[in-house]
């Protein structure tokens, strides 16, 4: 069985097609600058070479043609022909409270997720694009929606409810509905087979920092709290979003700025997180650069980061009798040794422990923790497009 | 000594008349209604009959007047002439990042806390209103001020810095500033004295909860983090505030309901916290009673409000090498017992303990984890106007 990955962002589209006997990976490729000037897809097919093509693409189902020809392309394609296809699986940002899992997507599902995009004007949007793109490219092939926001569905109440007048929650579904859920889960499943336990049975706090970041507090194998919240903003600094903040500043700065909501919110989704505080970039690798030559802003912005890390995980550590692992995944969970090892130091009161040695690692499974750490740690690397394609095979074979 | 302690509300002013040799309260009081019709004050001199007058007062030096005469009244009053009155300690809301400690009150203090009118335009004007009119009534008499902000002006750079952009902060002084610092530095000293320790060597986590709350992580007796903000909001959930929130939730509000910056300012201080989630009311007791009725959203806004507070506790031990103690104070950390009991049997990861027995208690210094609790937890009555008296007295001495 042959399943096609696809994340669509508003100009962007990711791929991967994955054979799900071995769940080995045969190609994927990113299109980039779709209704813009200089629009690319860049294809790989494993074990071939890299083949970028630019050509102008003035939509998502034209970027969706031109996966399609490169994954069949004779030369440096993968498969003869799309019948080889046997399901597509979309990632979708926001199933809000309609979704607590993947689904085959019907009329009834899109409908769903078009009523979502209320509350996702940003992501949900792209995603229904790419869905409607496939059905009409591969008519007779099945698609299977697989939310951010699912594996999120069984906190309990008190984790989702935010202190505002409860009638904003009925109105609106104004709530905590968290996201990264399909990596937080995949991270459950592989954490649960590295400590040879039930998934069902495992407490962990999985940490997913990369660009944006999100923690998960996860017991018996289910999200019960999560760092972000209504969209995907709160908690962690990011790299442009703000994360925790007193709600006070918010309607103050509009004042002060003379700002829109609109303006906030771009001001707060964009322009704020390490970016801001640094001044010098969004990726935490020029930060860490900026930091070793002596930038004290830089450090501020690393600092903050590593705290509030912390402090989630000493937030969580309460939500949980007792604690598998802590997990680290995503770009700078997965790759930067340097803080993983300095976020771990600062929880030295909760008895948890880093093997600098075992540390020495970037992008692979392992254990990184000290032998007398009260707490197991791991680095997983994520892989939200295999959880995607695990969860559409499951639904296809039904 | 004797000096008299003054906070100013915008329509009601709190006293309390103290004999500084033996810190013993003399006389408190409380004016109501300052500038509404059916204005009075309530009056007691330790050891007399409570007096309540109700007469018009247009403003706070009215109400003051009032109070002078009730302490100086002969039948009811404490003292015999104002000239026993060494000086006055007011309580000032906001003292940005001007005012790191209590000062005496000359033009260049006054104005300074009238520059941070901006930051706390609801609480800074009655305090100066407060200090003008005792100016004028008691013209040789040294007046203090002490800050709720100032406890808090230790705090490292990561803890008060948010995720915006750094301009923000240098420009309008956005970030986070902490509250109920006077009864976060009363309880330090305190649980400092009952540790048997000097008060520089406590590392402590006090938690204020009231119908405001807050909670402060004290390392070296000095307060390095808090969860209130850039104004008295953020954090817990409160009688009527909101507490922590996806920051996306106030542009999104304002937008659905068409709200002005005042508006939702409004709705997230006054309409919010415990009252918002369970529509039942601000004041804990009774939303405990509605609970114990049955009442479904009651129980949700005090799990949410446990949750929370539990919540920061772990957040803020991992900020801190060790924890001597966790201190409750405030109308609910001192009263209720349920409260207190559920808060920390979700302590147990952390290897906290409650001792049910001692636990028993309202309103008294007392010790209440079991001797197997890793972490000492003690209930400790806020003093906020001694904590007032005894700056004033210190800095009168001077």
């Amino acid at each position: 069985m042959k399943i096609l990955v696809i994340n669509c962002g508003s100009s962007s589209l990711k791929y991967q097609l994955i054979d799900m006997e071995t769940e080995e990976l045969m190609a994927k490729g990113l299109v980039e600058r779709i209704g813009i000037d200089g629009s690319r897809i860049k294809h790989e097919t494993i074990g071939k070479e890299k083949k970028t093509i630019e050509t102008p693409m003035q939509d998502h189902k034209r970027a969706l043609e031109l996966v399609m020809e490169s994954l069949t392309n004779e030369e440096y394609g993968a498969i003869k022909s799309l019948d080889e296809i046997d399901a597509v699986g979309h990632r979708v940002v926001h199933g809000g409270e309609d979704f607590a899992k993947s689904v085959i997507i019907d009329e009834k599902v899109l409908k769903g997720i078009e009523d979502n995009v209320e509350i996702a004007p940003l992501h949900n949007p792209p995603n229904i694009m790419g869905i409607k793109a496939c059905q009409k490219l591969l008519p007779n092939v099945k698609q299977v929606a697989v939310f951010d926001t699912a594996f999120h569905q069984t906190m309990p109440e008190e984790s989702y409810i935010y202190a505002l007048p409860y009638e904003y929650y009925e109105k609106y579904k104004i709530r905590r509905f968290g996201f990264h859920g399909t990596s937080h889960k995949y991270i459950t499943n592989r954490a649960a087979e590295m400590l040879g336990k039930d998934v069902n049975e495992v407490n962990l706090i999985t940490c997913h920092l990369g660009n944006g970041s999100s923690i998960c507090a996860v017991k018996n194998g289910k999200s019960i709290d999560t760092s972000m919240g209504f969209i995907p903003l709160e908690g962690l600094a990011m790299g442009t979003r703000c994360g925790d903040l007193d709600p006070a500043i918010i309607p103050f700065i509009m004042e002060k700025e003379n700002l829109s909501t609109e303006e906030v919110n771009t001001l707060i989704n964009k322009k704020s997180g390490v970016l801001g505080i640094s001044g010098v970039s969004s990726d935490f690798r020029d930060i860490e650069a900026a930091r070793d030559e002596g930038n004290k802003r830089a450090k501020l912005a690393l600092d903050i980061f590593e705290k509030r890390v912390r402090g989630y995980i000493g937030s969580y550590m309460t939500e949980l009798d007792h604690v598998d692992a802590i997990v680290f995944t995503a770009g700078v969970g997965e790759n930067s040794i340097e803080m993983r090892e300095s976020i771990v130091n600062g929880l030295k009161s909760l008895g948890v422990k880093i093997d600098p040695e075992r540390n020495n690692v970037r992008g692979e499974d392992k254990l990184i923790s000290a032998d007398d750490s009260l707490i197991k740690i791991f680095v997983i690397p994520t892989n939200e497009e295999l959880m995607i394609a695990r969860d559409t095979r499951e639904l296809v074979k039904a």
